[in-house]
């Protein structure tokens, strides 16, 4: 079985030229199959308050308006994934960008909830294998950027750990599945003032209890979450760490690992 | 050898949801193997102005300056393409929407001329017939936005009159090509202003001689010139017309026919 690395990037690392392109640079020299899931950054946000649209977030989830799909079809589809296979392409890695539209590669409805309108956001159906294990046995890199459809011509704003996590179980019985989630911490902390507390490891029984007691940092709770969904679908290994550590994520020698004992 | 058309769309059509809906649903309903490029419509202009960024047009072509391109980039790549990919899969047909730097299909360098600095915009080196011949092989349907790649990290704004021409000539080894240039007029106008004066065939000859008495309409030139180099390198035959008559373009009954005598 092949090995295949899922690797979710967002947070700061987007947002810094800089760090994007150091990033880039590692990711591209990973020699096996590959993916990479973006998230969008604070582009958005931005775009969307120069253009006067108010910007709502709710749990940690933006509520996508008309308006901030458009806003965000547009950041994270075009700018931020054009610019990120553009670098890979520069970097020999041959990068192909796309969204759940395209072959139909993640197919997703708007969620619906009692409690609140979340507008466009999607929740994944299912993910088309095939048209990742193609790409992969031609040698592209899929660049995912975080939309998705619903196959009736409806574009969604759909979280990228989700994707990342709902590819790597869908690409799990034909690969030896790493994910790695990778954004501006060193991993799971004890402490989110404390880069130091970072934990080596973490098991679901120590998440259960940790969340319990309200010391895991909120916008880590989703990450968490898939992370450990993934786990129980057959993906290998699970790792949480800091993107400029990309190469230690991947030998292990960095972040925190996600699993069952 | 199988037949392929490759479809330009741009000007009015793109601008208007009801007249876009209508060309894909026609669109889809080509059962042979198919490409779409698409231009950019007036969506860029109006964003760019938003964002208060200057626009400037010189010979048809708009000078891309950093914050242009990224305008550009949003809006052809992201918000344009993933609407109409989106549109595509409900109607049954397997797109993929890719620029240039997906898959190093489309590699450009940045026009260089004495006269003016067009900024980043590309011409056209090369077209990766292999990209386009596999996606075609597997099924899907490329969707193009107007923006390529340098191959070292730099997105290039490109005419999609050119783009379509460029892969028409590049395929047209392996796939008996029709190449339909299609925007809001009836075709080659006589006149202009008068939808009727349709020319239903223009030689190379008659061309020349129209171009030099200034008959024809500065906004064809570059179409023409392309679809008369396209015809020189073996694309079966060309067509330009009214997208809102698609399928009567590819069966010859409407539009203006580009031939060699």
């Amino acid at each position: 079985m092949d090995r295949l690395y899922v690797v979710k990037i967002g947070g700061n690392i987007i947002d810094d030229e800089m760090s994007l392109s150091f990033f880039l640079q590692r990711f591209s020299e990973i020699d096996t199959h590959k993916i990479l899931v973006h998230g969008g950054g604070k582009e958005a946000t931005r775009l969307g308050e120069q253009l006067h649209i108010p910007q709502r977030m709710l749990n940690g989830r933006r509520i996508t308006d008309a308006e901030t799909l458009k806003v965000v079809t547009m950041v994270y589809a075009g700018y931020i994934n054009k610019n990120i296979v553009a670098q890979l392409q520069a970097g020999g890695c041959n990068a192909v960008g796309v969204t759940g539209a395209d072959g139909n590669c993640i197919q997703a409805h708007k969620r619906v909830t009692n409690e609140v309108d979340y507008g466009f956001a999607g929740d994944v159906d299912v993910v088309n294998d095939s048209f990742f294990k193609s790409l992969l046995y031609q040698g592209f890199t899929p660049v995912v950027a975080p939309i998705t459809h619903d196959k009736m011509g409806q574009l969604l704003n759909t979280n990228a750990d989700t994707i990342a996590g709902e590819i790597a179980k869908a690409l799990s019985p034909y690969y030896e599945t790493h994910l790695i989630y990778s954004f501006e911490k060193e991993g799971v902390l004890l402490d989110v003032t404390d880069d130091e507390s970072v934990l080596n490891k973490l098991t679901k029984t120590a998440y259960e209890k940790l969340k319990a007691s309200g010391k895991i940092f909120a916008g880590m709770i989703p990450k968490l979450d898939n992370a450990f969904a993934a786990l129980e679908t057959g993906v290998e290994r699970i790792v949480i760490g800091n993107g400029a550590k990309i190469t230690q994520l991947i030998s292990g020698s960095a972040g925190t690992n996600i699993t069952n004992e």
